[in-house]
């Protein structure tokens, strides 16, 4: 007879399961992205700062004579500047990484935290394009020259080095549209929890 | 004593005001600041444009030789690829400038509509952001040039050319910090819609 008991029981609700699932599969696609971007940050960073190559060239200043001169980021202060804003954004995607995961586990404020990471990301979108511009402008000069102004290339001398500075610029185009897609997802979220 | 009594009546609902004054600030404060992005980004790309010079100079060839020769930003791919994303910019501020005020008529699509501005804002941002630094990186050897890879400064001689780039790159600065606000504002707009 007990069993007859068990109709009485009130039904379940049944409406907090697709909203409980959203934020799962937010958080999951979040921190999968920010654990991509300080992969990304990471690789961009180690490549720039392991360009260096020693060649036997002309002295800038006196064609005639050849000397072992070495070319490496720090000797620009845009390549300086990318390496700086690339470490700080692998220092921000560890940080976010960690606060996504604890959202994911503790989601009660889960809306604050989506407000919070949309606008850092933009902010740092910011800062990793206009690295990746600095970088990828002194680089094209590095590659084809300018005439107009005497500025001649130097990657046929320097090949090593060129490639790793193209390389590297490449990657952190990679990181900026990643933070591109993390606060679209972060501003998408927030609409669904508006509609739901 | 009657002063007792006023806590016994019934509190003012006050919920309502910021909910309904909310979307009417939004959306002067947003066409507020996209007029000025577009003020911004026309201001940018007309100094850049100007900023031709002819000046007698030695030829980078051959230093013996004085020319007058021309300098203007259609010399570096990066002042190209800065006007081009400074005029898209200028285009993309127009189209959500009367958006916005078409959003501020009809309230009913607000929601979709913040969506689509935090969407395209992130990507303009990483737009204006990278041109900014591209011409901001080559403006810089333009200033002091690069002795590690014997490229001259040209200020020296073209200090017209050199106050336009800087003044054209401070103000895209500018533009990417409004972007920055708008993109912040439209997610934050969405936010209190959740909350309210």
């Amino acid at each position: 007879m007990a069993s007859t008991d068990k109709p009485a029981s009130p039904p379940k609700p049944e409406a907090p399961l697709p909203a409980s699932k959203c934020p799962f599969n937010y958080s999951v696609v979040d921190v999968t992205l920010r654990v991509l971007l300080f992969a990304a940050t990471v690789t961009s960073v180690v490549v720039m700062v392991s360009s260096k190559q020693t060649e036997v060239v002309p002295l800038p200043t006196m064609p005639t004579v050849r000397l072992p001169l070495p070319a490496k980021f720090s000797h620009s202060p845009a390549l300086i500047y990318f390496v700086a804003a690339l470490s700080v954004t692998g220092l921000y995607s560890i940080i976010t990484t960690l606060a996504s995961i604890s959202v994911a586990l503790t989601p009660a404020y889960s809306k604050s935290f989506l407000l919070v990471f949309a606008f850092l990301d933009v902010v740092f979108v910011g800062i990793v394009a206009s690295a990746t511009g600095a970088a990828g402008g002194v680089a094209y000069i590095g590659l084809k020259g300018n005439n107009h102004v005497g500025w001649n290339k130097i990657c046929n001398a320097y090949d090593k080095f060129c490639r790793h500075v193209g390389s590297s610029v490449a990657v952190s185009l990679f990181a900026a549209i990643l933070l591109v897609l993390l606060s679209m997802m972060s501003t998408f979220t927030l609409y669904k929890k508006i509609r739901d």
